[in-house]
């Protein structure tokens, strides 16, 4: 059709980062979208195990000793014994746009049968801009044969820059221990044809399974916190990260958006370890949301490292009282920052090529 | 399969509000799904012309003599020659949900090419609780196969009441005229099966073409405004019925769901026409939304009908420099609750059947 152009595939742009702690045989699946582009691989567990990656992907790999090494005292702001380590990814990255995916993680397919190629879907996501300070009856006002609806302000209809695009997942649902213990055998069958922006204001759940975002934009907010090895709670490193990077663009008035792609998740994670993982964190969040409800950033901090480490001393202030732990992640946020900016000089452009290459 | 109950049609608790200037031939196509129930049509225009409803349905007709004669002087702020009219048939009804459609809106076809029963599905919208504090990635929690999902807080799941289920639309697409204009021959196909809570403190277009509401909950809210005849403005009835119900929801702890049942718009209106009856409203809405967008309600207002009294004097305070026209809206939304609470003494309990009769 005229005037329809082709996804711009953003192969120079756009870095995939995938944590794991086996061979990465998954990728076959994925060869005829991902094969362009540059895989950043961070190895979780155990250094000296040798992980296979199958022949033909360009991509560099990074394990706990690549890590240390790399980053030196400032490691210990990086989670061990838990995919929470993939945010190491995110800070040697040098290109735009980052987008990670779970190694248990398929091809969908769309109701038409079609292979979904997850990634075109998320740069789409991305290019276009979120609408967060007025809902769209009919979603995404930017999609092909849709638009703003009658009664929806001209004045913003521009929207914003889009800074996250969160993807979903056929199969199995992300679902908490104590759901996935009530509900085994519950699978995600519907597939829901709609991309949104999640409203200024409003917090959700995200996961960090299939999500795309804009390093330049929001990067130094996409810290997945203190997780696994040695401390009290994993399985909420995405979400500790889709709170800050939330109140952090609505502060700074960029979008996030939810919906499209699908992936398909192939295992349910076993619920009774799970919970082990959890059960702090589901206690805690009942205090830590209403927290993160309540933030507010002053005027002063304009770029995301400003805002995260304004957040950082807000969640030592009122989170330290919840638990020990938060002081120790407060300081870990402040120690991913320095990193962050250590390898991510200000002012210097996103290089076309990683500089930072490991193995 | 055992513990799935069916839908409670609400047969005797439910009314479906249709206004119209024609012959209700469009009932023909409802009947399998609209004939258990009772019909208020709302006659607009000139009331000596005679509508004909098909046989076999249950209704009360009003026409612009019988609002006259029921309302007095307060009859001035029910609209005339436009389907704002239809807010008189919710103030006459004496059930508890109404259902509104407007008579050129068909049954949709689902993917599979079955019938959708639109207010089934309403009624499904409207007895499940609604989600407005946080944000689910995998929609409404309470459909069968979703839940909530990782990382939603479980003092949460409990949801709060929904008081509004707005509908959407396949072919014709609800656009402005200046939208029309553009994309004359944009057609909604995409069926997008998800049902999702509108976040507290975001406001939404609402469209009167698909609509129902609990009328217990939110009735009041639900005026139409002053549009149509000796008007300055038309086509934002539904807009101010919506942008006033949603902030009295906001206050109030209730829950507006959008999404599915889709009904088949049939034939786009005049976008000439519209363009006249809109540009001011096209205008005047971007101070009315910063307006809706900071309205707060004191703790005091715990009633609808205060609450509304109350957005009427800040309208008069606030919007009366935008044009006269908001004095006399806000004069007619009093009149609107002083009817409303004459036509539904407090305290009496929703009968079953209406007690007010005409034709």
């Amino acid at each position: 059709m005229a005037g329809v152009s082709p996804t711009p595939l953003l192969k120079d742009e756009l870095d995939i980062v995938i944590p794991t702690i086996r061979n990465l045989d998954f990728l076959e699946m994925w060869r005829p979208f991902f094969q362009p582009y540059h895989l950043i691989i961070v190895q979780d567990g155990d250094p000296s195990k040798t992980i296979k990656v199958p022949e033909g992907f360009d991509y560099e790999l990074y394990n706990r000793n690549d890590i240390n090494r790399i980053l030196g005292p400032k490691a210990s702001c990086i989670s061990f014994k838990d995919s929470a380590c993939r945010c190491f990814g995110y800070m040697v990255s040098k290109k735009k746009y980052i987008y990670t995916i779970d190694d248990d993680c398929f091809v969908a397919k769309d109701p038409s049968g079609k292979d979904i190629n997850a990634l075109e879907q998320h740069i789409k996501n991305i290019l276009s801009p979120a609408t967060p300070y007025f809902f769209n009856t009919l979603y995404d006002p930017y999609r092909d044969g849709a638009d703003f609806v009658r009664g929806y302000p001209f004045s913003l209809r521009e929207g914003v820059p889009t800074a996250v695009s969160h993807g979903l997942w056929l199969n199995i649902p992300d679902y908490d221990a104590p759901t996935q213990l009530v509900k085994p055998r519950e699978r995600n069958t519907r597939y829901v044809d709609a991309v949104m922006t999640i409203p200024k204001g409003t917090l959700f759940p995200m996961c960090g399974m299939n999500l795309a975002f804009n390093r330049e934009l929001i990067g130094p907010a996409m810290y997945f916190g203190l997780m696994g090895d040695g401390q009290p709670i994993g399985r909420y490193d995405d979400m500790w990260a889709g709170w800050c990077t939330k109140v952090i663009c609505d502060h700074l008035g960029l979008g996030i958006k939810t919906g499209l792609p699908y992936i398909w998740h192939s295992k349910a994670s076993n619920p009774f370890v799970n919970l082990k993982k959890e059960y702090k964190g589901i206690y805690w969040q009942e205090e830590i949301i209403p927290f993160f409800q309540a933030v507010s950033l002053p005027k002063e901090c304009t770029t995301v490292q400003q805002c995260y480490t304004e957040l950082a001393k807000q969640v030592k202030a009122k989170l330290a009282n919840v638990d020990p732990y938060f002081t120790k992640l407060a300081d870990a946020m402040v120690t991913w920052i320095e990193a962050w900016d250590e390898l991510n000089p200000s002012g210097e452009a996103p290089a076309k090529t990683s500089n930072v290459k490991a193995k």
